[in-house]
């Protein structure tokens, strides 16, 4: 056998398309539309290339410091990764048996399913048939006993809906396994489960949070996550030697520490979402409120979310369309600049 | 369980300590001497950081490209990771099943140990006993059956030895499962087995290289693979969505690109490696034929490797010291400056 028997019949993650030309606008995979902080130029423009001949430092120690700090614990509880992908890839591995299962939402983050296909153990989707309806949240008595690892991403993706942290931590305690919950979009939340995390009682839960989104440093490859020390240190022992380059390290620190300028760029795209979410429904749409830095929303009678899909793509205003029983009458469509979503708006209004 | 069982006993690897203090002459983990190409510096002082608002190309496709074109293959047949480290992972587990085993020679780079039990499956190291003595090639009649990637280090670490490729392909074609060679040191050896990587009628072999040695980019995390359009697919399917960040894509390329000044450096650790070579033989040290930017050497009689490892250390000259029966009577020394290596020798000087 020289492929594994289950990476043969693997279809692998498709990411969301990227374009090369410069006039699209690029609203399909949940991008930042201003760029990183100016702090991170100045890192770039006086960053001495000779330190590259050297192996970055193995666990990012400046910022894992910086990060625990931030969020009043200690560094031996922080873990940074080559994105949030990678800390995904590495639960995966390190909190799963051969023979146990991984949970998330359903519908969430298309990711998780290939990762559990890449691992070979089952993938378990709960749908409202498994949730609780008020709050959103698993019911651990509807979880197959085998699931050793629940991604739980909040706010969600694709939907953008918000679960209050009570209903998760209410989760985590009675959940046997880990909870990851995959905060890509807490930046631009009312809320998050930091405290949960970091908690000194807390045994399996885990909050993730990236570089990717809210500091614009998708490019870069950064995410980290924070959790029960003893998680951490698995994470830590599987990892590659030096999973993340010097380089990134030093921006993403940069970034980290500008809080100014992060709020400033956060309350932008928020202003901005909840402009836009009104001008949908003014139009007809239906539009779930959305905690994130993007919208699930739902053309109006007549119009099918593939056929605008295609009309936008065709006038190159890039939006991500899920096909699929969950998604496939909606939209998701992350939040640019206002003169982006005015761009988008413009174009539909061609198509009727 | 939260944490997989086999994590929980599983000791990680130890990379070779990075010490922060630049006044230490740093021989311990192969970094090159000399900067990158000033091509990289130029890449770094352009780069523009509205760039990384966006997610890198998933598929490093100018940097494939370029590897294709240099080795008369097509993009399809090469693969870029986040450093070689993270082929390798992908290669643990794309082509090892769950009651298969990962083999390697022995003594051989200590990470592929690591790897097999992060993969939780079997390691077996192929020492004398299981090799051909004149060509230093595992003889598959001697391997398990089950050992279905054999990593192959060439040159070999932490020896320097250089087998020849003609023993290699022999290997693979009697060989079931792949054959990853790992050429890490390559560039600083008299030859190397891209050819056979190259080989249309290749079915197993996959050459690895990686940016991190005769490239000077060890802190930029960039490497890749070259073998059989199958294989390659497969460690597509299973890499993290964007596994190599946007500025290491950029400065790589460049110092690829950039080959008078690869040549440049090579050229000059391998002057410093024979003269250093031939300065221990003559101080009445065994020296391993070496054709890396390292020599495995055991001191003369009376020393003993590890006294001499750290009474360098406490002069703040750092080699690598691996214990264990194959190895714990030398010191790995990585070639430095002409004057790093003078360094080490007055200090041995200072021993007896």
């Amino acid at each position: 056998m020289r492929i594994a028997r289950h990476i043969q019949s693997l279809e692998g993650y498709v990411p969301g398309e990227q374009p090369k030309s410069k006039s699209v606008v690029k609203l399909n995979t949940n991008e930042n539309p201003y760029p990183p902080s100016p702090k991170c130029a100045e890192v770039l423009k006086s960053f001495d290339l000779d330190n590259v001949r050297r192996y970055p430092d193995p666990n990012c120690s400046e910022l894992a410091l910086a990060i625990a700090k931030r969020f009043g614990t200690t560094p031996d509880r922080v873990f940074v990764g080559n994105g949030s992908d990678e800390v995904l890839s590495l639960c995966a591995r390190a909190f799963v048996e051969n023979n146990e299962s991984i949970g998330s939402l359903d519908p969430s983050y298309s990711l998780y399913k290939t990762l559990a296909a890449i691992r070979d153990v089952k993938w378990i989707g709960a749908g409202r048939a498994m949730t609780d309806s008020k709050r959103g949240i698993p019911l651990v008595s509807r979880l197959a006993d085998n699931v050793s690892l629940f991604l739980l991403t909040n706010p969600n993706a694709p939907t953008g809906e918000f679960r209050e942290p009570e209903g998760i931590a209410a989760f985590a305690r009675r959940f046997k396994g880990v909870v990851l919950v995959d905060e890509a979009y807490a930046d631009f939340a009312r809320g998050n489960c930091m405290s949960l995390a970091t908690a000194p009682k807390n045994r399996n839960v885990i909050v993730m949070r990236t570089f990717s989104k809210s500091y614009s440093l998708a490019g870069l490859r950064v995410g980290f996550c924070v959790g029960p020390r003893d998680l951490i240190e698995a994470l830590y022992k599987i990892k590659d030697s030096y999973n993340v380059d010097a380089i990134a390290q030093r921006v993403a620190l940069a970034a980290f520490k500008d809080r100014p300028y992060h709020r400033k760029t956060v309350a932008k795209v928020v202003k901005t979402r909840k402009a836009f979410a009104k001008t949908l429904l003014r139009r007809g749409w239906d539009v779930i409120p959305s905690e994130a830095n993007f919208v699930f929303a739902k053309p109006p009678e007549g119009m099918h979310a593939p056929d605008v899909f295609a009309f936008l793509k065709s006038h190159d205003v890039f939006v991500r369309y899920f096909p699929g029983p969950l998604t496939g009458d909606r939209l998701r469509i992350t939040i640019g600049t206002d003169e982006e979503m005015k761009k988008l708006l413009c174009v539909l209004d061609l198509m009727s």
